[in-house]
């Protein structure tokens, strides 16, 4: 058996990592969004030309990001997001809601000072995690049966 | 033609109320969440029982909920999504995913500072509006070809 | 708003006349399968002859009375399975799955001592009930945003 | 052509080791859940932290368990459900309703004391066996055209 | 609880009528297909023009009616297939086809020398009927709970 | 019997009121895009407000006029697509592709000089038609058996 | 570019060897139902025990042989469906009709005395073959452009 | 990371060629309709014969095609439509349509004069090229992250 498994989520910290090292002997294939802020935020205009109107910078490179994010959740057996310190991130509870819907298995990796905030998240998740280490004893034990 | 409406996101303004009244005259079904914060919150428990533990008192509340709100946007022509100015509103976010992934109408109602971190919202919403007469203004000319 | 709630499972006790009554003033389409123990049995052989094996006498029957269950799991926004003393069960199970599969609400209604064999539908559920009173407290709250 | 089979239901003799020795020099692709019992009743808690309550304790449990057991069933051509002699086996049929919405072709494998209270289970199926060995037959001759 | 009933296949004797006479107390919506066989088989020529080949005859006439057979199988909660004395009768078991992948309940009524070239048919069937009266039996069993 | 159908394309001509007084004692629900062409236009910054880029101002309105497209579409059983003397018309094209992958029964309406270039179309349609009034037979047929 | 594709209907005839030996040098999958007339019939009681009843014989079998039957079409691009001389041929239409329902391309390969039988079936083909050769010239195409 | 790419539309200039090679490092699999005009006119006479009535030698011809076409569109992650300088090309806004219903990440490249007639269709698109260089550039940054 393998898994897909796509990551995401916050950009800013190297929980992706730790889970992907975690997971380095397991049949794992992992994916996740255009992680580079300033790549994500100007791909639109960067390729397709620039806007006066921020909404309209803004509009072009977040449908860009989305055939990425779209392809990404629609390939995926299980969807991490991810609930980092900083910012809205409206854009991981959107595509929670998006893997919910297709009936994607969710693990959600937030903080605890996050926990009223997200609990519709968390009702649509199959495993609400502190830690990435509990994300990859997660994938290790579906994969393999093992227990940390 | 009729078309059902969907209202979801921010419980603690009246745009409802203003969509609402505004549309008063047109073949509009409106359908929203439970818009009591206190009966929202603790519905769970309130019904199946207190749990000493704050996240399984979430969990129960945010999956009776989940009742209502799935079948809501499900039923839905149109989901309207509303951010406002407090509260983190993971639950509007994970909403209009859940709204997208099956392929709903998504009008966006919103506050122009939030324009950036609605990004991924927007690129998925057929409308961006300001104001909740814009929304009305929208449903008006869908139903009526009429414009302001 | 109006709910549809298809009642799966036990055919033994009042519990589907406890949930129904406590909803009379509310709107609600209740469904549910055929309830005549005898009937349920027999209807494949006493509308399509009878058979010498019991496996072929069992299957007609299970097979007609599916016209009905699958019809209501289909068209119904929550379904409630009731799990009771008596009896294997596989039936009210296997009515959870179905509805699982295709993303309806679920609400268990089930007794304390079946709690551990009943984890994996309770994990695909919404609700964990006790009591049909319980039951009727969701579909009101879900309904009119009263809790009890 | 290959065959995915996806063995779900009872953990604790060695049917599944039969019909995989069986099928060895056939193109099928075997899958099954956790057949570790304190590693299935336990992973939630293992890794995710320990419950008070034994619900919570089983659903986090079975949560996890189920991004297994759901992408098993998805993927498979076949779900092979096997009802055995001890425990209440509610996962089995769950499995089975989930297998039966998706589509899937469903053997049941089961004991001839079971065969009343699994009619609706039989219904759904395109195969009743009663030892490993047919339904390792059953998939030889679906894959190869012989009968044994 | 009402039900949709399409009745598809032979339209030279008055089987649909037996049915229908038979249900008549019941809440029970029948369509069938066109059933006047010469308009049937020239519905195409006579309103979008002639062909001088025979094949384009029947297809503009076959795909006309495709309109209506397509509706009448997806709107259906039971599909009634019924297989006569003459004729080769493929659209009847390519309208079972149709409605079998779609997850319709199939009642398929037949003849008894046709039972062997109808088994593929049957085993996509939840009922094998020799008269329409049981056909009638059983959607009144469905509906009320009441045997013959 | 009743019909859903939509009116897709050209908005220059009277095609639709020909098509709709024609069937008038039918039981047909006609729906249609909004067919004030300026209104059309312009919907988009009448609404949201004014764009100096045309590209936007286009997209603005053609967005808000999806909403409306979209359900029509999606609601219908047979989806007319008229193809008239003037314009690119390929939002009628667009139109009927959308149609087509979501399975609905096409009907074009086109002149003989189109032939050619809409074969593509019309190898996704079950009809076509030249005037007005075959349409108006085409769903008298399908609704009552009669033929003009 | 590769092509999956379903050679369903007569298996009396070469007509499967003449196509796949005259797309030998393509990249194409071919894949069929079991056809071998004897096993076919009897793989039911041969795998699962004897039946009294010829009805429940032809069920047993036509269940299993629809384990591969479904797992074909439904992983195909293109399905074949060939009428010959001889029998009812009810489950080659039958095949049709479900490809047709999951819209797969679907070729028929017929004779010319059958037209008019399988006008309903050529309305959901996408092209309407005499010879086995025009079968493999048709795949030869779609993969490679060359016309014969 | 790979991609899926249908190329649809315009079969006159090179632009699938400079897109295929501004791509030649890329995990990317391409694939397009038949591009030999003549071949794709003429195939459904070539193979199945000839016709005299244009309409017909067309419709054999486009629903051939369709195979193709279908198929390409589904199994793509991204459809990219071009339109060019000549012909009507509804087929583009067909697939474009068709592309749209199946929720495929669609990728206009046009020319500036054609903004206005094509608001529909990038309406529905994630990006609007005029360049094939700016397809290749998009491809290249969901692929790698990197920007021109």
């Amino acid at each position: 058996m393998s898994l897909s498994v796509y990551l995401s989520g916050e950009i800013h910290t190297d929980w992706r990592d730790q889970i992907i090292t975690a997971c380095a002997d397991l049949d794992v294939v992992f994916d996740s969004p255009v992680t580079d802020h300033a790549a994500s935020d100007d791909c639109g205009v960067a390729i397709l030309g620039a806007e006066d109107n921020k909404f309209w910078h803004d509009n072009k490179g977040a449908k860009i990001n989305a055939i990425r994010t779209r392809r990404g959740i629609e390939n995926a057996d299980v969807v991490v997001v991810r609930f980092g310190e900083k910012y809205r991130q409206w854009n991981a509870a959107f595509d929670a809601g998006y893997a919910s819907a297709l009936g994607k298995s969710i693990i959600v990796l937030s903080m605890p000072e996050h926990q009223h905030a997200l609990k519709e998240v968390h009702a649509a998740a199959l495993a609400a995690a502190d830690e990435p280490k509990q994300v990859a004893e997660i994938l290790r034990y579906v994969l393999t049966d093992k227990l940390p």
